[in-house]
Parts: structure tokens; C-alpha cells; sequence
């Protein structure tokens, strides 16, 4: 017997699209030069001002979150000019990678993965070194599921009148609370494909007077991703290439959900499919990887003898759920699901289910239906203390 | 806190709409006069014919499955003529309302809500009348759920040259084996919002050579429900009236979805979705109403003390889940949840959990778990033993 399988991505990106989005798309022809375009993506700008908790500049780009940060780093930095960068995992080491091609001289607060970057190290890092002009951080590392404490190194960076502090916040943004402007975050970058529900094709950057100030000088060649010339267009609704059309239309579909919603609704809605999955992942006597996890994926062990590969093929196979194992020097030993974006209770305790079928059937130990238990003993809690 | 959820139907119809179904009708601009559609209506009806298991001519109408009933009715009985109507429920009753609108001599063979109509209480019934022309029936019982033994039913009337006999297949095409030209069953009615997982607004028919001689010999006046000018249009693709066209094409695909996993493969995921559920109820120590279930839906009894009404409020609140009470003289007694159609295992086990934590708000005494853990032993044993 092959039961019926809807294809399903548990995965911390691409994440479930959100069906509006996805219509607001195909039915609705739009022209980007013409006004309509230019009133909804200024629409767009100021829901994404509202997500980041910022009066900044928002500038859209036509490209991947890795574009967004190839961005942050030409448009901010000279060749030969310091930077300090925190490593957690494989995004941080992306940092490092960017920063190495363009050839700024680099320092870094590396911790082990599945650790988060000590703000007293930054703090440290940045009172050895006047020159340091910039430092690059996650705010969540995908790749681990470790959370920043953002607020503590925006406080270390604010005071500092020569450096700005950019956040790839891609997996952080509508997952974690992010206080851009209170804590001093000068560029938050963001992807569409993750917690804002719509597909890949866009990132976001909010922009500082203080990072604008720095973008000013820097005479580094940039012509595709220049935010100066896209800073000077999109004040009027308008990119400087064809923008990824659908896909605004669908973010602003999006974000007119999240503000039903409101934001912070979609924040604890990411805790409380977190909390639940993690209550599972400990009742099954498994370990959750990150020491201070984040709400957007679950990051965890898979108990010693299973095979986490096995299970990700089973899972795919028998409920059509996609999950993702490590990656870098975590592969083959750590497991991740996500919670970022179009998720509910319902399928999350669907697939806390399904995995738990596809762990025993690899060969764990596990007591059927004690993952569910745990997930409903959890969200029975949560909603009572709410 | 107010967790995001998403709107999903387990009630016995409509069911969840397949994507591709709907993005079909939504895309494909279609007039239902030319030849591309002629054609996809043709393919339709040629699919119908391997869901029903018959070479019988299948005629579509654009009317909800009730509208299909009155045509059975009023295209095969003259006024005076005498109908034999097995009632086990509402819509076995729904017969009984249309024979005695259309002045029909109607004999009734009934059994309580959740009983099966008896076939040999069918068979004393014919045999004490030689002039009951026609036999109406329940494939299952949408209002409890029960099954009927169609195979020894139809046995019963095949022998007889005058008496024809007519299924209401609503809620069982595509959920239970239906062998319409093997058992003899003269007229099969189906439904598109049913296990076929595309919008209300077409129903079909397929009608034997013998019910076509009875309908040739009917003088009653009909119009719209004028089954010979169906047949006469429709063996060319044309319906005599506009279509439904957006759920042709929708019923394209499904029917495209539904080969792809095999016919019998669709009623093999009912009874999965069924056991599953009903093992969950049993373990709650909550009863199935039915003696006979089918696989469409699943009808139980709640708890002493808990108002099932109650229960439905808070899956629609807390989880966004429409699930179904009783209809008729059951209402405020029974609970009924689907299984027809575009459901799987992941989220099955998902209500289930919902289900769990909405019967111990509502006040059962319910060890949380305990249905995901009977739901998932289930499905172990299920995908072991095939």
C-alpha cells in the first residue's frame, strides 16, 4: 500500500508558500514602471519597516540573501579596510568568505558550531582595534539553529561613530523579536523565502544614516547591487533592474497577513511550534544542538546507531516531508526542521508524528505517540500561561 | 497568544480542493463549446468510467449531487409507478422525499440511524411486489457513515428485467470498492466536491443500457435534468447547457492525480485515514457509530457530558479545523470527521492531536497522546501487513 502523500517542506528554506501570495501573483499582471507597481512596492517598504522595527530604508533587491550580504559588504567597505565578523556556523563562515574576495582584513569571534558568539569576545575584539569599521553577524545561524544576542553587540557598536553593525537576519526576521532601531542594527538583511511566506527571489536590506554615511565614501566599484543608486529609485517605487515582480506582489499579500496576524503573533507562533517540537525531540531522550536556539528551526541529535540521512530519506518517502540534515562539518550528524513562516500546530504535530514513525523505523528506540504527548502537554502549557 | 492557523475542511464534503486542480481551471481560459473542450470533457467522462468500474455511459451535470438524484428519479418513474427506498439515514430519506414529491408509490425497507439497510429485507420487499420498478440505495450513508452490501443488493435486482437499481455514490466513489457493472448497478451518482477533490458543481451519473430503456419509456416532463438530451450531446462532449467548466478542468486533473496513484490506491488511503482515526476513538474509549463503517468519514459518539457542539466550536477556533455533528435526529449526538478524497497521513494524525486537546478542553478525561500513539501503532501495523 503507498498511501497518499502531500509534498511538504519542513525545511528552514524555502518554507510553505503562503496560498494568497502565491495567487496575488499569478492573477494580477503588473508592470514595473508603472504607477500601481511603484504605490505597491512602496507599500511593501513600509510593511518590511513595521517587520524590521525600523524607520531606515528599506531597499529591495532582485536576488538571493547571499546577494544582500555580497551587498552590505561591497557597498560599506574598501579593499584593505577591517572588519570584525562572528562565526557560528556556516553563514558566519559566508561572512568570512565575502569578506576574504573583496579583500577587507578580517578579525573573528569564532565559537564552535552549535554556540553562540559571545558579545564579550566581540566587545573585546573591537576595543583591541580603532580601525575595525564594520562587523558582520547572524542573528540566527541556519545552520545550527543558534540565536545572537543582538541587543548586547548593537550596544557594543552603537557608541562607535566609525563602525556599523550588519545583521543577516534571513532565518532571524519574524522568527526572533529584532528591535532594529532600538538596538542599533545599521543593515538587517532579510530573504523572502524564509519567514515572509512567498518564494525565493527577493532580499531585503534595512538601511542607517550611519551605513548610508559609510556607502557614501566608499568608492569600491558596485554596479548591480549599488545601494546608492537603488537607495535614489525605490524612494519612488522603483528598482534600477527588472525587479522580481510576482514576488513583491505576493510580499505584499504577505505582510497584509502577517499585520492581521501582527508581528509579534508571527514571533510566538515560530515559540510555540519550537517549543512543541523540542518538547518531543527531549521526551524521545534526544539532544537539541544549539545551546540558545532560536525559534526558527529545531537543530538536534539523533540518538547514537541512527543514521539521520535514513531518516531524512523516510521521511521523504513515506509522508513526503522534506527536513535537512547539517551542513559543513555538521553533516551527517545533526538533524533541522523548520518553524519559519506558514506553519501551524496542526501539521507540526502531524510531523512530529511522522518522524517519530521514521525514527523507529531506522532503528530508535522510541515509545510510539510519546512525541505527540510531549508536543500537547507543551501547547496545553503555552496557551494556559498565555 | 493567538498561533497562526491554517483553515482546513475533515468534513464529509466538500474536501480539501486539489492545487493542481485548481490552478488548472484557473489558468486554462476554456469555452465549452470548442473542440479542446469537447475533447477534455470526453477524457472526463472516459476517467469516470475506470473510478465507477463500468463501461455505462457517463453523463455530467452542472447541479450538486441532490440535483443528480431528482434526475434519477424523475427520468426513470412515471407518476404511479412503484419504487422500492432503503433508508438507514438523511440521505436515504432525501429518496424518500423526492419519490413522494414526484407522486411515486414508494415502498421503504429502514433500518435506525448507524444500521446497514438489510439486502434481505431488500429481497422480501421485491419479491412480495413484482411491480417495484425501481430500488434506491446508499452507497454509504453520509449522515452515519454506515456501508451497504451493494453487491448483494444489485444480485437482488439483476435478476429482475423490470426493476432498475439506483446508488447514491456521493461519499462512496473513491472511498470504498464500487464494481458498478459487476454487481449490476444500473445508476451510480457521484459528486465532484467529494473524494474527486475538486469544487462543488458537477455531478455525474453513469446509467446502464437497462435504466436507459426505462428512461426512453418515461413520459415525465423534464427539462434541465433531461437525461436523453445529455446523452445525445455529451457522447460528443457537449452538455446541453453551460458546464460547470472551471470543475471539468479541475476534474481533469484530479482525475490525472487520481491514475497516477491507482484507483484502488485512493480507497486503500480512505481506509488507512479511517483505521487510523478510528483506532485513535477507540482508545479515547469513545464508540464508532456505525456497525458497518465506511471509509469516507469517521461518525462517533462523544463522551457522557461532553456537548459535541462544543468540541466542534473549539477545533474551529482553537485549529481552524471544520469537522461535522449529526444531522437530522443525530444532531448534537455524533461527531463526524472525513477522510474522502485529498487527505493524508500527516495531517490525519495532526487532527487527531487537535481533536485530543479540544475533547480535554471541552472536558474529557483524555490521557493527552494516547490518539497520536493509537493512530501511529495503526499505521505500523497497516504498512507492515501490505
Amino acid at each position: 500500500m503507498k498511501p497518499l502523500i502531500k509534498r511538504r517542506m519542513f525545511t528552514p528554506g524555502p518554507t510553505p508558500l503562503l496560498p494568497e501570495a502565491v495567487l496575488q501573483a499569478l492573477v494580477t499582471p503588473m508592470h514595473h514602471r508603472k504607477e500601481d507597481f511603484k504605490a505597491l512596492f512602496r507599500e511593501v517598504q513600509e510593511g518590511l519597516r513595521q517587520i524590521f522595527k525600523t524607520r531606515n530604508d528599506i531597499i529591495l533587491l532582485t536576488a538571493s540573501g547571499s546577494g544582500a550580504m555580497e551587498a552590505a559588504v561591497t557597498n560599506l567597505l574598501e579593499p584593505g579596510q577591517k572588519a570584525l565578523v562572528g562565526v557560528a556556523g556556516k553563514f558566519g563562515e559566508r561572512w568570512l568568505e565575502l569578506t576574504e574576495k573583496y579583500s577587507i582584513r578580517t578579525k573573528t569571534v569564532e565559537v564552535p558550531y552549535g554556540e553562540s558568539v559571545d558579545p564579550a569576545q566581540i566587545g573585546a575584539a573591537l576595543a583591541a582595534d580603532e580601525d575595525i569599521a564594520a562587523v558582520f553577524v547572524q542573528a540566527t545561524e541556519t545552520s545550527t539553529g543558534a540565536r545572537m544576542d543582538l541587543e548586547r553587540i548593537g550596544a557594543l557598536v552603537k557608541v562607535r561613530e566609525n563602525t556599523v553593525l550588519v545583521v543577516d537576519g534571513i532565518t532571524g526576521l519574524g522568527t526572533m523579536p529584532i528591535q532594529t532601531d532600538t538596538w542599533g542594527l545599521d543593515i538587517v538583511i532579510g530573504g523572502s523565502q524564509k519567514a515572509f511566506m512567498v518564494p525565493p527571489g527577493l532580499a531585503m536590506l534595512s538601511v542607517s544614516s550611519k551605513a548610508w554615511s559609510r556607502i557614501e565614501k566608499c568608492s569600491r566599484p558596485r554596479y548591480y547591487f549599488d545601494l546608492l543608486r537603488e537607495r535614489k529609485g525605490q524612494k519612488e517605487g522603483q528598482a534600477a533592474y527588472t525587479p522580481a515582480i510576482s514576488v513583491v506582489q505576493g510580499l505584499k499579500a504577505a505582510l497584509d497577513y502577517g499585520f492581521r496576524q501582527g508581528i509579534d503573533a508571527l514571533v510566538s507562533n515560530a515559540a510555540l511550534l519550537a517549543g512543541a517540537t523540542r518538547a518531543a525531540v527531549i521526551r524521545w531522550g534526544m539532544k537539541i544542538f544549539p545551546r540558545a536556539p532560536g525559534n526558527a528551526i529545531t537543530c538536534f541529535v539523533p540518538p547514537e546507531g541512527v543514521d539521520p540521512s535514513r531518516v531524512i530519506s523516510l521521511m521523504r518517502e513515506r509522508f513526503g516531508v522534506l527536513i535537512s540534515g547539517g551542513q559543513g562539518s555538521m553533516k551527517g550528524k545533526i538533524l533541522r526542521v523548520g518553524h519559519l513562516g506558514y506553519f501551524d500546530f496542526l501539521e507540526t504535530l502531524g510531523m512530529i508524528g511522522c518522524l517519530e514513525l521514521c525514527f523507529i523505523e531506522a532503528g530508535a528506540n522510541l515509545e510510539p505517540g510519546s512525541g505527540a504527548k510531549a508536543a500537547a502537554e507543551f501547547y496545553r502549557a503555552a496557551v494556559r500561561a498565555s
